[in-house]
């Protein structure tokens, strides 16, 4: 390979947390698979931080405080770590602009910004990369943007928060109520000192923004997901899962939805769902994160692996530093954003889902024909209804059909202002099946 | 994006089976998508087949007799679908000499001259891509070639042949023999007339060869893989897997292995084994493949999908064509052939590995001690041992720690000359768990 003698490929650390001292510990120890697999060597030309005392294993002559200048000293690729909008945005666009290519795991930025920063790569014919930004180290975008380039997606269902996968787990497991197991998980390394971007689901609605944008070839932001999180599940949620065979994930979802007149629209949504416990998403636990995708030709695909971890998530970026330096060895780029099809994003309302209730009934004659005449004048139509209990103290579950989850959201609070109905126990949708 | 109007991309189809006549159909019925997503329209300037008659589908003026004027036609892209080395190797290594693009889905030639059609591909600057090789619509090699390209690929271990995997979940959940069960798959279409390429795992081999070449950067051809089928497999296999909680399955399994110098090895083999019923592999019936993959820094990793079939195989090739388009229409290439590292391909005789062995015994004391007798002199240690029976046919399961292969087989060879066994019920492989 004779380009192995040609000029380094440069690259520009911006960050160096968990990832970014594992993506510099990689491109140190695997230096010579490396040079041997892109043609040319990769060479760190600085590392951007706010506090050098802080990194140690970095060479003291690379670290920085001035992010800015460092961009600009013209590296190949900007490699950011940081997280979160600013000052991550700034600076990759001024590297974007200048033709230096762009790796990032920063799916806040992706999810907010992902047009700007593609306009900005365009412009100047750079490369922009960001496998890292979902689903840590699972090979999940570069399959949606390029393997399933040929085929139509009708569907992406995931796992692609670990916090909250542990949380659910765990609640499964043994039963404990939120509150207690939230702490459990802190103690234990698994949720953050402020959880919320993992409970309230702002993580997990990030990455849904991505995935339907890449799979539905339709912008999609983080604020045009619905989004619900965990943090008012209670135990008899969990209890009321078991109870049907399945168990409650928090899911990442988006979907192609083709309404009566044949109009297309996406769906894109995040919150709790229960799942039959046979599915195969159901036996994803702890912090580990999959992903379903459907697609017309291909069918039903799974991805499953680690969500995130430090080394998990550099495997990923370095996997971009690799694509992004092959395309200059080339003289290539790697694909560019594809939103020609603009599809409008559905509202959650219109959006078709199936619901779980449970409910706490008086135990007279005549309940379940009221609670059934309610869902009757909403047009929805039940699917599984369960009569349990002989004493004051009775219990109705049921699953309905789909029908909008306005009619559903509908029908429950009406449900809850019948006489009858003491209690809404827990009401949950229901994924993962034929409907 | 001014590129539409640009030339169209011409594709020339070589083969216009099951395959085949779904890439023609989705190339059609999503033109308008493939246009806005390359760039540039795709357009089919022929078709090359046997029979013109048998493809009433295909518009007539696009069908041809004569493969080699169709590739000499000078088409961006040749697809092809044929199977089989020749006429395939000639007319590839034709259309890419000439710097046309190659997408295939055939995993005999890749496994036997994919060498030879990477040198040809590099020579005119032209794309070689063959997604559909392994594992139908699964998202596999790009991922190994692209995604993890930054990582150290320890193991792949997969099920990649949909036929044997049908048969073996068919024996498992029926308790039925292999011939009846084989002959029923046939029945069902899942089995060939001719089965012998799937059952005696040459089609897995192919594949494994494919997948370790990727993995470990090394020429691994079909002729390197050490390769057992399911033809030997009887109902008291699978039932002693069944006794240790455990199922069989025809796995491909691709290993770095370092031995006691350091010295770097693959060992690439196909063959039968018990794994753990709570494995993730386990769980996959039917038709169905699944592969997982084990990186130093990515930690564990599951694709799994739909390995065969029509359309799915056609997904694949259409990714591959899209990609390859996106590099005409931007200037670049794909990745090229990685063989850099050149390890040595392992022979299996000195490959750690680990036995589940199954006697009748006759019901004596010492018959273990004999039996352990033959273990120790073979340096091969016992990790578990189950004995059975207080009548005259007792039984005797046993499960190692690892060993090297030929170690394992002689031992077992020496216990069938033991006279106080009098019969080796089942000999099988134990993979997926901690050793």
């Amino acid at each position: 390979m004779p380009e192995e003698t040609g000029a380094p490929i440069t690259i520009a650390m911006l960050g160096c947390g968990t990832v970014g001292s594992e993506v510099v510990r990689l491109l140190t120890e695997q230096a010579a698979d490396l040079t041997a697999r892109v043609g040319r060597p990769l060479v760190v030309t600085g590392v951007a931080v706010r506090r050098p005392h802080r990194h140690p294993d970095v060479a003291p002559e690379l670290l920085t405080t001035d992010a800015e200048a460092l961009v600009d000293s013209g590296p190949d690729v900007v490699v950011e770590v940081i997280g979160g909008i600013e000052p991550a945005r700034g600076l990759l666009l001024r590297a974007l602009k200048s033709g230096t290519s762009v790796v990032t795991a920063n799916k806040a930025l992706l999810a907010e910004y992902g047009p700007e920063l593609y306009a900005a790569a365009d412009a100047s014919g750079a490369d922009l990369y960001f496998e890292a930004s979902v689903a840590g180290a699972i090979p999940l975008l570069r399959p949606l943007r390029e393997s399933l380039a040929g085929d139509r997606i009708a569907r992406v269902m995931g796992i692609v928060n670990g916090t909250t996968n542990y949380v659910l787990s765990a609640m499964d497991a043994t039963g404990a109520g939120y509150a207690e197991t939230l702490d459990e998980a802190g103690r234990l390394g698994y949720a953050e000192a402020d959880p919320t971007a993992d409970v309230d689901g702002f993580d997990a609605a990030a990455k849904a923004a991505i995935l339907a944008s890449l799979a539905f070839h339709t912008r999609v932001r983080a604020e045009d997901v619905h989004r619900e999180g965990i943090s008012g599940l209670r135990a008899a949620d969990v209890a009321a899962a078991r109870t049907l065979g399945r168990t409650v994930k928090l899911l990442a979802i988006c979907e192609r939805v083709v309404d009566g007149t044949g109009t297309e629209s996406v769906s894109v949504r995040v919150h709790p769902a229960m799942i039959p416990r046979q599915h195969p998403l159901a036996s994803v636990g702890g912090a580990f994160n999959a992903v379903f995708v459907e697609a017309e030709a291909a069918g039903q695909l799974m991805f499953y692996g680690q969500g995130a971890g430090g080394a998990q998530t550099a495997s990923a970026v370095l996997g971009d530093v690799v694509a992004v330096a092959r395309n200059r060895v080339a003289g290539g780029r790697g694909p560019r954003e594809s939103a020609y099809a603009e599809l409008p994003v559905r509202p959650m309302g219109q959006t078709p889902t199936r619901y779980h209730v449970s409910l706490d009934v008086a135990d007279k004659t005549g309940v379940l024909s009221q609670v059934a005449t309610v869902f009757a004048e909403h047009e929805v139509s039940i699917a599984v209804v369960r009569q349990e209990g002989r004493s004051d103290d009775a219990s109705l579950v049921l699953v309905t059909h789909t029908a909008s989850d306005a009619a559903l959201r509908s029908t429950v609070d009406r449900l809850a202002g019948l006489p009858a109905v003491r209690e809404v126990v827990s009401v949950m949708r229901v994924e993962g099946e034929e409907t």
